[in-house]
């Protein structure tokens, strides 16, 4: 059982997927939980390059780079873990790359579809929760986690213009109209007990995990 | 104009783009010698990756890795270059992803124009050296080398099988013979006065530089 986490900055996707993870390991279920990018050792080298400020990348650059994360990360810690029975929940995957470098930067979505399905040797998720809220409510909530933790630089995406935001947050909402079923949209404005139960919602709901 | 040099482990290209780059300059030519991995800033952290021993990487990640290598290199270094008048001179390019991860890692060689074809804005080289001799010869020079510099590990590529090699030797004579126009094949036995004439003779032959 795969289910991935997508949306937009601040959109609370770190909170509901730990809550996630605590709840299916209460009910016995292993549970491994990882993230795009950076969820393999190549990938935390990568992370560094792609989120850190100093890098001026080419989008095609950026784009391949992602993938790179996504093809090791795939190979070498998703599929191990579900072959070994586990549910694997993971923060961004395929879809932050339709949302970001296609609906965002302008690269051919079509083309992304392609690439994601040869990094990813078609892996597809069996659930995508999009953590859903307003651009400037996401961005005032990283702004303010980077207060607390005394962080005055901002990473590089985090950096975009709102518009830049505005057109990731379009691109998810298209992408969850396209694929109805393996993808639903979590309205992440409520407190988080809210967010959680929705979220476990759709986890629970008939026809995804039972035979 | 834009001139690569390809070829397996230890056939001299090094020496070669080198040679050729003072007897271009030498006759007012201004030229950029410049190679993949790790022709631009990105590059360089790519190249400590990719090249390095220790990292287990995923045939796919590695392709990934070096079409965003090649992305961030054309559109940051190459382009700009050819767009100031400057010859390019590039030590290794696309051709190398052909025989490398196509013909000796056993990727999808048509999937692999295209990602190419993707990741270089169709940019392909006017001219292609490709500098040959038997794997064994190629192989030893790079030990020797090794040894002078006093150097006790190789390289992630390096350590490949020497059928891993032949492979990449076969990728290269493929890609010659597919494409005579571009592609010329340079015997790298001889000594590297004569093989380094026989690459200007290739850049020299009518009609490649003049209008």
């Amino acid at each position: 059982m795969f289910i991935t986490f997508e949306g937009v900055e601040g959109a609370g996707k770190s909170t509901a997927i730990r809550g996630v993870a605590a709840s299916l390991e209460a009910r016995g279920a292993k549970v491994l939980l990882t993230r795009e990018p950076g969820g393999s050792g190549l990938g935390r080298e990568l992370r560094r390059l792609l989120l850190g400020t100093s890098m001026d990348l080419d989008p095609l650059a950026e784009l391949c780079l992602f993938l790179a994360d996504r093809a090791q990360h795939v190979a070498r810690i998703i599929r191990p873990a579900l072959a070994r029975g586990e549910i694997v929940l993971c923060d961004r995957y395929a879809d932050s790359t339709i949302a970001y470098q296609g609906f965002a930067r302008g690269l051919d979505v079509e083309r992304l579809v392609t690439l994601n399905d040869i990094a990813t040797g078609s892996l597809v998720p069996d659930l995508t929760l999009v953590l859903d809220l307003p651009v400037e409510e996401g961005l005032a909530r990283v702004a303010a986690r980077r207060a607390d933790a005394g962080a005055d630089e901002e990473g590089r995406i985090d950096a975009e213009t709102v518009s830049f935001h505005e057109a990731v947050r379009r691109g998810f909402h298209r992408i969850a109209a396209d694929e109805p079923g393996r993808v639903r949209l979590i309205d992440s404005r409520p407190p988080k007990e809210t967010v959680l139960a929705a979220c476990l919602a759709e986890i629970d709901r008939p026809g995804l995990f039972s035979a």
